[in-house]
């Protein structure tokens, strides 16, 4: 797939046949290069400000658009005009603190803050955007306006070229378990790094963990830690392998037979361990939980599973038999609720600790649907109010265990390199960021809701899609 | 715009060049003519047997596909091949009460009766799944096998051919005010008849009214009733008022002096009431409701208030200077805020019934953004916001008022009319029925949402955009 992608991205002919070139996104656990801009909105705010503090990020302050600050700009005809106030250099990123947002005329200073800075904004930069849960923002009037941030996050998303992102981060404040500066420490790394350099248009729910003993943010969260990646044999499954391996784990890297020869592959690249298994069998959560106590020993016990192996049986519905309906509900939902359960059991040698964290790998088809998919769909729609529910279970939560999904968009992987030449230009351009993903945005993104630091994240979907355009 | 949708769906070059033709949609007040399938999955469920009986419809009971009613099938070469059992004949409709799905096997139960149906389904035929809301049905696997079903549906959406649609209502069974029959029939008489044309892929939620008054199904609900309309003078709005006059409404048309002429041209040809004014005015609310008062009667009381009148300022975000962000919010959000208030005042004379409704017009780009939109988008979805928490207010479910929105997609108004031809053509083709919709498709969602019948539906969001590809 890779040269596929540098075909298009570098191909002279493509440049002269008129192909907008995408920008080479900023990647891996880089901060913009340009300074981070603090905003508010609504009122003062110190959530933001505390957490960047926490990051040990000196923020600037933010330029505000007013008549006052307008300054006259002559062009070269000797015609003016009144431009915004400009920062003195390109600037990394916005961080704009909305939740103090309550009315609409309030929303005049986000556009007030957001137009300069957007002017400004270095390639692969950041707007993001934290604004409350709106349904927990108390009057409608207070609702609304918070809401209206959804519409102006996501139009910015689609406004912003070069690579730049624009999230929204919804955090409680009004409730019994307000959200601290330690529980969104994780995501606005994560959103300001270039970990989520294929994460746009996207909202972000933050809550409140009641786990003390979660760490600050570290440039190897998982050391140490064992981490379970099942279909790691190739692909994504590989890619969030190498990248937990990156990060300090111990993967177990699991795969069927026919995925060995990959999969030993992979394991020795990342000095993990192979572990050969097809994950329908009726003992496969016991024979990983086995693998683990006995390499490791009889305390171990896994800090994060991924449940990253799935397969596709397309069809029409018209022509799906019961066969083929089957066996990619069996794969990619059936077989994860039953290992999770195995798992799940406290008593268990080489199971999941407290504080552990399983992330499953939903798809945008699982939100949207997608003609020719109705069982592919079907699993991965179950998968994300499988994770919903997890999320809201309190015996989970009171062991800090979060439950996540991701929902990738077009990714450039060897399947996706075998969509016809058409069809896959037209798919990958379909985003704000006019590219497809990579295998590495999606495993960044799995690592994210794994890390330990994250631990006010669960039941969630992070969709890693650019802003599609294709969407439910 | 009728001569461009007429062009494009009849002029003989469009066919030469290969361009898909779409199907004219059924519209209007008619089932399809083909019969009614009712199935069950998971088990009987009784919840649409009584519905379709509250409708007055006797359903045929649906074929299901297993390897035992498969029949062999010769084709002219003398080969075999297995087909799932045929309906004597085109059927109109499947309605699918999933309600008892608990399992992911549950799941082929939905397979084995929509492949028949799909197979022998008519033109602008219909799928209705009835399901429950996922987070109410209990333990993650029943929560994970309802989420499935919105995979499924939307799947089906997307391959169904020939105006046919597929939509998900969801119903409260295990919560303590659940759903009944009479709270889904208005819903589902919509989704069977021709006024759901430009509806599929949607999920709608249908909960239970405390309105033991709410009066069942009728062709002209509206009879003797007050209807105000915004935007009144034009496109949308105008269909509006005509939909409301023809369901037996008294309509107050609303609009400013610009759309003057066009008022009283709509209003004379309904034989309603035009009245001009600028619904920023700080005394609209109070102006609206004195006009009702004077012309129908002090006791007079308004039944539904449409909040269609909306403006649009478009510019990049850094563009976008104070002056014109304001605008956009104000008529779009603001005002409605401040005129509700006022018609909300149960003393005032002329003033919102209890029983009535409110509906607004949102967007697709208040969901999903859209670029040049930032302060559209910022209302649109503030609306969002609005109708949610005021869905959510006791003390208007307590006057039996509902608050509802619909989002429109692509509607062939005057003003798509004047979108460039390429990206006009592109935008109307990219959702499954592949045509725009008409002013009419919006009118008759929110005529249906504005149904003294629908009792049990509020705080939600309806979309009328022939599930489109750009979302979210």
């Amino acid at each position: 797939m890779a040269d596929i992608v540098q075909i298009l991205t570098t191909n002279p002919l493509a440049r002269q046949l008129g192909v907008p070139q995408p920008t080479d996104l900023r990647r891996g656990r880089e901060l913009p290069s340009g300074p981070v801009v603090l905003a508010t909105a609504g009122g003062p705010g110190s959530l933001v400000r505390q957490t960047l503090d926490l990051l040990g990020i000196n923020p600037l302050d933010a330029l505000v658009d007013t008549p006052a600050t307008r300054v006259t700009e002559t062009d070269e005809e000797g015609r003016t005009r009144e431009v915004p106030p400009s920062y003195p250099s390109r600037i990394g990123a916005i961080v704009l603190d909305a939740t103090a947002v309550t009315t609409v005329e309030d929303l005049e200073q986000v556009r007030a803050v957001l137009r300069p800075a957007l002017r400004s904004l270095e390639a692969s930069g950041r707007v993001v955007v934290v604004g409350l849960e709106p349904d927990t923002a108390g009057a409608p009037t207070a609702v609304a306006s918070q809401q209206a941030l959804q519409g102006i996050t996501r139009t910015v998303g689609k406004e912003l070229r070069k690579g730049a992102t624009a999230n929204l981060v919804l955090v409680d404040l009004l409730t019994a378990t307000p959200t601290t500066a330690a529980d969104l420490a994780s995501t606005l790394s994560f959103l300001l790094e270039g970990r989520s350099a294929y994460v746009s248009g996207e909202i972000l729910h933050v809550g409140h963990s009641g786990d003390a003993a979660a760490p600050a943010p570290a440039r190897r969260p998982f050391e140490g830690q064992i981490v379970v990646v099942t279909g790691a044999g190739r692909g994504i499954g590989a890619a969030i392998a190498e990248t937990f391996a990156r990060d300090g784990a111990m993967v177990v890297a699991v795969d069927v037979a026919a995925g060995g020869e990959g999969l030993s592959k992979v394991a020795n690249r990342i000095g993990g361990h192979a572990l050969q298994l097809d994950i329908t069998a009726p003992d496969t959560g016991s024979r990983i939980a086995g693998h683990v106590a006995q390499r490791f020993g009889e305390a171990a016990r896994i800090h994060t599973v991924v449940h990253n192996a799935g397969i596709t049986r397309d069809k029409l519905l018209v022509n799906t038999d019961e066969e083929r309906w089957a066996s990619v509900l069996e794969v990619n939902l059936t077989a994860q609720i039953r290992i999770n359960a195995v798992l799940l059991e406290r008593s268990l040698p080489g199971g999941l600790d407290d504080g552990g964290r399983i992330v499953t790998v939903s798809s945008t088809t699982g939100l949207a649907g997608n003609a020719g998919q109705a069982s592919y769909a079907a699993s991965k729609a179950g998968l994300l109010g499988l994770v919903r529910a997890m999320g809201a279970d309190p015996r989970l939560a009171e062991r800090g265990i979060t439950v996540n999904a991701v929902a990738p968009g077009v990714i450039a992987t060897e399947m996706w390199g075998k969509v016809p030449l058409v069809k896959r230009e037209l798919g990958q351009r379909m985003n704000s960021l006019q590219q497809a993903g990579r295998p590495v945005d999606v495993a960044e993104a799995i690592a994210h809701l794994a890390d330990p630091a994250t631990a006010a994240v669960t039941g969630q979907v992070l969709r890693v899609e650019g802003q599609l355009m294709i969407g439910a």
